[in-house]
Parts: structure tokens; sequence; C-alpha cells
């Protein structure tokens, strides 16, 4: 032993994942944890040889996996959960969701519902989200108390919205919010989040892709989520994408949300520019908003992540399902069962979703050097075994409830299923009887 | 308190969805138990009244369900999840899964793929299956032992199969195996299952029908799976379900597997013959089969159940992501996000099933007289908060890992995740040394 090698956290034994580009198994692997980084990765050397370290890991008979990255949430919504389904979009947004909104976000409701959120994507093997929404400080603060990553980004939008009544000031607002949390934690990366096209005008969408640009954070945006939005733009503007490069706000610093309706040219587009893209299945299917060409967009070499949306469109966090559900939707949608392989889902729901969130140098895989982003799920259960193809078997057979412990920034968060950051019952509570008061309201 | 109102379990303070035609919610609801039959449904009374039991549940902050019935499995074929995935379906099926079968399946790893999938099966909410496979004898011993309700179907093909080596033996073997299970146990009914008409003759397909309807049992087969399925029938045939009515083997004791490919009169036909279908969304998803034409068949009047099809095809036998699943996919296939909603897909999963595998007198709802059959889930968890809507969190929301206790035909076979009936460690210790002997066969 050499006398450098000591670690925080040394897990051995289990079938360790690394979804690196030569996407690595080791069935039998050793994953070494020094303060918030991963120190060396490789193959169980046996327990006699183990090096040493604070903290020893049995993962035997365990997956081990980068942490799940979810390039696309509206955290608070999980206080919608449920609120609306099978409806008509405009019904379900009109009549449900905004008026929803516009009662009950407050910055009170911002902490529960993302609290919420924090919980049940740290309990099913979520470790980095990319949100937008308004509030968003609250947002902050509640995922800052969780110990999970994340991405945040404020939320603009041409008319009057939680924490910004008067739009003349929602980039400013937004720039604010970003200052504020620019050096707060290693944690978090602040953001600016417009809404759509459709909903923000050409100056707005120019100044915030400018404040974002000034501050060198992630700007976010929905487009192309539904068939009929481009006939929201101004006349002349063919699609979503084009009308947004005209504007000058693609480049790699630009992450789009669905981009279910793309045409050639859209994704020659996204590719050219580097533009990032989160591809929310669930969610599409849902509202039938569409499939995304998310085959084309690989192929075009864009980095594709995987997003589960907010909660009263979907209805759950769950990244899991979400990657079973896009292996399976673009086969059926493609009449190909070679499309959207095990190995091509899970790596939009790791290293595909770090990079389109802007975090791809530092997690999504597990290497040498990265952040210390991992989780660990039991395989020893029913509907896991016989194993055969462990990256399969993560992707159309666990589940996120098989996800037992979770490893982020060094830090660990869940340890055999309890929460170690989290007052849970607490936040049920809360969130239970928040539910209460929103339906006596909506009633 | 009458003097006749005393039962052997009563479940009182959970949240019961009957699933009955007016689909009643009680939001503190009651079930009393009595032998094998529910014997009471409706709101609690209150701890202070509540009737005298032998074991009295309570079930406040859970969901109380019908138990789910899956209407198509191949149980066995557990072994051989994730076996090979995300391939083309001829490859598929003749590289890997037939010589894997005919290698593999005999009666020992039948009987192990069986335990296996029934503990899948309880530890996700299914209460009764509807199977068909070889070597069904081996399954039904398993299914018995679990303590699970299950429709068995002798599997019949014009070709050497495990149990069945020469195949002009086909129907007699199906006709011994029927009148061997026909009195054996209340919890079995026997069926006959031909694989398909593409791999069955007329004659047999006729023979087979004949034999099924003499016993007074189910007839079951895949029809119209592929696209391309018809194009193995003789010249003139049109479609599988037309050539099978021409055959005279349509009536309301025919369950048709999949029915993916159908065209208005085949969907006219089915309804006016009284036959049922088993819908397999997720298989049908990832093998590239299609988009079954579900809105058009329960329009028609057909009783249509949810299948989770083999393990092979899926890679789990989880009812409660096939109904998220089935919801999603539908919508946005027809581009119309009111298409499946959560009660129409609830009701497939329940009630439909029960009456697509002829048990729908007997099980699918929890109403008075009915075989108490039924789950319950724990609702208090980070993705099942809030709760508006019943009906949406258990479709949108809940998954099979929420369920804590399961009750079949009166007996409890799982008590707050703990299986009763089966030896779970030996189960999964047999089926992962069975993995380990198939990959090294399969290299």
């Amino acid at each position: 032993m050499r006398v450098e090698e000591h670690y925080d956290i040394v897990i051995h034994g289990g079938t360790v994942i690394t979804v690196n580009d030569t996407f690595d198994v080791f069935p039998r692997g050793l994953v070494c944890i020094r303060g918030n980084r991963l120190a060396r990765i490789g193959a169980d050397p046996g327990t006699a040889s183990l090096p040493p370290a604070a903290k020893t890991i049995d993962a035997g008979g365990m997956f081990v996996l980068p942490g799940l990255v979810n390039a696309h949430t509206h955290l608070p919504m999980t206080v919608f959960r449920g609120l609306a389904d099978d409806l008509p979009l405009q019904q379900w947004l009109e009549k449900h969701i905004f008026p929803a909104e516009s009662r009950h976000i407050h910055p009170d409701t911002v902490e529960i519902g993302s609290l919420l959120a924090c919980a049940e994507m740290i309990l099913s093997g979520t470790t980095t989200c990319c949100d937008g929404y308004f509030l968003e400080d609250d947002v902050a603060n509640a995922a800052l108390g969780s110990g999970i990553r994340a991405v945040l980004g404020q939320g603009i939008i041409d008319q009057p919205a939680p924490g910004v009544p008067d739009p003349s000031d929602n980039v400013a607002a937004a720039d604010r919010f970003v200052a504020r949390w620019q050096k707060a934690s290693p944690m978090l990366r602040p953001s600016i989040f417009c809404h759509a096209a459709y909903t923000c005008s050409s100056a707005t969408l120019q100044a915030a892709k400018k404040a974002a640009d000034t501050a060198g954070v992630l700007f976010q945006i929905h487009a192309a989520e539904t068939q009929t939005e481009g006939l929201g733009l101004k006349a002349g503007q063919p699609s979503p994408v084009k009308y947004l490069d005209q504007l000058g706000v693609l480049d790699a610093n630009t992450l789009l949300v669905h981009c279910v309706w793309l045409d050639e040219t859209d994704v020659e587009i996204i590719a050219r520019r580097g533009s990032t893209v989160a591809h929310c299945p669930e969610s599409n299917m849902k509202l039938a908003s569409g499939v995304a060409p998310v085959s084309e967009l690989l192929a075009a070499g864009v980095a594709v992540g995987l997003g589960t949306d907010g909660c009263a469109s979907n209805n759950n966090l769950d990244l899991f399902q979400e990657m079973d559900m896009a292996a399976k939707l673009h086969k059926v949608h493609r009449m190909d069962p070679t499309a959207a392989d095990a190995a091509t889902v899970l790596r939009m729901a790791t290293a595909g979703g770090a990079a389109a969130v802007g975090l791809g140098s530092d997690i999504g895989t597990l290497e040498q050097g990265k952040k210390a982003d991992l989780i660990l799920l039991e395989a020893r259960q029913p509907h896991l075994v016989p194993l055969y193809h462990p990256i399969s078997q993560v992707v159309y057979a666990a589940k996120g409830s098989d996800v037992r412990t979770v490893i982020i920034d060094g830090r660990l968060v869940l340890e055999n299923r309890r929460l170690l950051t989290l007052n849970l019952e607490q936040i049920l509570d809360r969130a239970t009887e928040l539910g209460k008061t929103i339906q006596r309201t909506v009633g």
C-alpha cells in the first residue's frame, strides 16, 4: 500500500457501471472517494487488499452507477402532483395549472414543494437536477438543504409571475438571482430560464441571454414542445428553433427543453450552435405533445439529457421509469427495436444530462477526477434476477425504489434508504397539509 | 352490532378504490372479509364502531385496491430476463430466445422461473395472472405454492416443444393438462394456449379450440402482434383475426393476445364474437410491434385486460409501470391527452383483465360477494403526496414497490412486504445460479 492511498469512502464488490466512453463495467468493482472526488475506479482487489478508508461499503449484490441527472424539472410543482390529469392541453394549463400557480405559488409553498421534490429525487437515484421556475431562491435553499447538486434557473416570462409582479423587471430579477447564487455554494449553479419564445418578447429573450452570457451561466428555454407552438410567434418565423437562432440566443450555453417538433434544419442548427437538449418523454406523452427526434439529435452530435419535467405533467420525478419509457417509446415510434438501446438511454440519464446542463466535465460518469456523485442499487430482488447484462437490467428492470444509497459530492445523503439530510416526516406532513389547502380552493 | 357481523379480516381507514361500475372511492373506507369473500365494503365507521374480526388491519395512509390482473404472461421466461435486448425481432427470437428455450426449458427451470415470477408479481400487487407456456404443470405447482390466482394455458405449437417432443401429440397433451388441473384447486383454472395462427395449422387450431370448449376452459392465442404476421398465413386470409374467425375459434371463451394490427372489421368481429383481448403495451413497444387500437376495442364493448407479456420482452412483470406506460402511450400515439385516462387504464388492469380471462364475476373489483383479492399500497411517501385524485395517483405516481400487503382469496400472502408463502432467499439463489448456467451456454 502506498502511503497516499487512503480514502474517505471505499465501495467494493458491486457491479460498477462507469458510463465512460467505452462503457466499462466491472462485475466486481471498486470505487474510491477522497473528499468530493472519485479517486480510483477499477476492479475489486479482494477484501484482503482493499485500501484503507474512513468508511468502507460492501456493495456485493448491488449496482453502482453515476448519480442520475434530471435535465429538466420544475421542482415546486410537486405540490400540484395529480391535481389535473387527462385533460386537453389548453384546459389543463388555463383552467387548472395557471390558476393554481397564481393562487398558491409563494415562498413557503415553493420551499415545501422543492423539499418534497429533492426527497423524491434522492430516493430514486437522482443526484443532479436542472430546474426552472419562479421564486427560485426558495428552490435554492431547499436544494442546498437536501445535499443535491442543482442548476437552478430563475424564470422569465412577459407577464406577472410569482415573485416578479412587474414583467418589465423580469430580466433584472433573474440577473439579481444569478448574482446572489453565483458563488454561494459549489453545489448550486444559478441559471436563467426563459419560459418560451411564445411567452417572452424578442427583446426579453435577447436581454435574458445577454445576462446569462455576461454572468457565464446556463440559459434555458422550452422550445418546440407542441406542434402549434410556432403559430404563436410572429409571422415569417418558421419554427421556434430558427426564430431563437435568428435572435442569436443559440450557442453552447443554451439548453433547449423538449425539442419535439424539429425539422432537419432545426436539428442541424442546434448541432452547429452546440446547443443542448433536455428530452422529456413522459411529459411529452402525457400531454400528447409528440415524440422528439432523439436519434437524429444524437446522430448530429447534440448532447441530449433526460428530464422528467414538472410533477403536474408526469406525475413523478423518477428517472428510472423515464429511462424505461424513453427506450420503449422510441422503439415503437420508429418501429425499430434497436432504437434507443439501453446504453444510449442510460447515457442520456447520466453523462448526456451532465453535458446538457453544462456539468459534463464534473459529473455524469464514474471516472477518476470527477465529482463523487453515485448511487447504489440493491440487485438481489425478484425483478432483478437473473443478471445477464447490467446495463439492460438497469434500464429495463430496475426501479427508483431499488436505490439504497446515494452519495453526492462525496457526501452520504441516503443510506439504506434513510435520508440523512432531510426531515422526511416533516416534509410529508407539510406537503399533505398544503395539498388539502389547495384542494379546498380548486374544489 | 349484529351477531352475524364477525369477519376474518377487517381493513379500515384506507382510501378504498372499488373499481366498481360507478368507480366509487371511499376516502376513509372499510373492507371486511369473511372466508375467501368480500363481505362488506363501505365507509369506515370509526375505530369505536369497527366490526369484530380475527385480524384488523389499520390501512390509514394507504390505498386499498382490487388485486391487479396480469392478462398475459409467460412466467418461466423470467429466467431469460435481459438475456437479449435491443435487437431486431427475428434475430432476437431465432438467435436468442428460441435457442435458449430449446436448451434450458425443462421442468426444473420452469419451476424456478415461475416461482421467481410469482414472487415478483405478488410484490408488485398482482393477484391473478393468465399464463401460457410449455411444461405448464410445473408452472401450476409453482403458482399453487405462491398463493396467487392463475389461469394457466398449456402451450400448443406445431413443432417440437418443451415437454411435447412430438407435435402431433400437442392438442392431446394440452387436453390431459386440462383434465389434471380441472378440479385440482379453486385457485387455478387450466386453459389451452395456441401459440399463434402462423405456428399452428388450421386443424390444430380447431382441435385445440374444440378441446377447450369441451372442457369449458379459456382458449388463448397470440393474434395480430406484428404488421407482417398475416403474411405467414395461407393466401386469401386477409388478417389473423378474420382467419381465426373463419376457423370458428372466436367466441366469448377466446382471449386474443396483443391485437396490435386490427382493421375496423377485425374490431367489429372481435366485439360481435364476444372474444376478449390482452393488451401488452410494454412488450409491443419494446419489440416495436406497434400500438394496439385499445380505444376502438373498448368503444366496441370488448373486454380488454392489461398484460406484461413474458420477461424477455418487457423486462418486468410490474403492472403499475404497465398502467403508467399504457396511459401515456395512447395519449401520444393518438395525439390526444384525454385518451386512456387513469380510470380506463386502472379498469383494464383490474376488472377488464378479470373479464378478459374469464373471471369477471369472481374478481377484479372490490364488491360484496366477490373473492377477496386486494392490495394495500403505502401512500405516505414523497412520490405520492399531495393527494388530489386517488385514481390518478395510483396510475401516474404509484409503483409496484409501494405495495405493502396482498390478500388473495382471503389469505394474506404479503404482509409489510414480507412474502408469507414463498422462500424468497432460496428462489433468488436458485434463479441466480440458473442465470449463470444459461449465460455460460449462450456466451
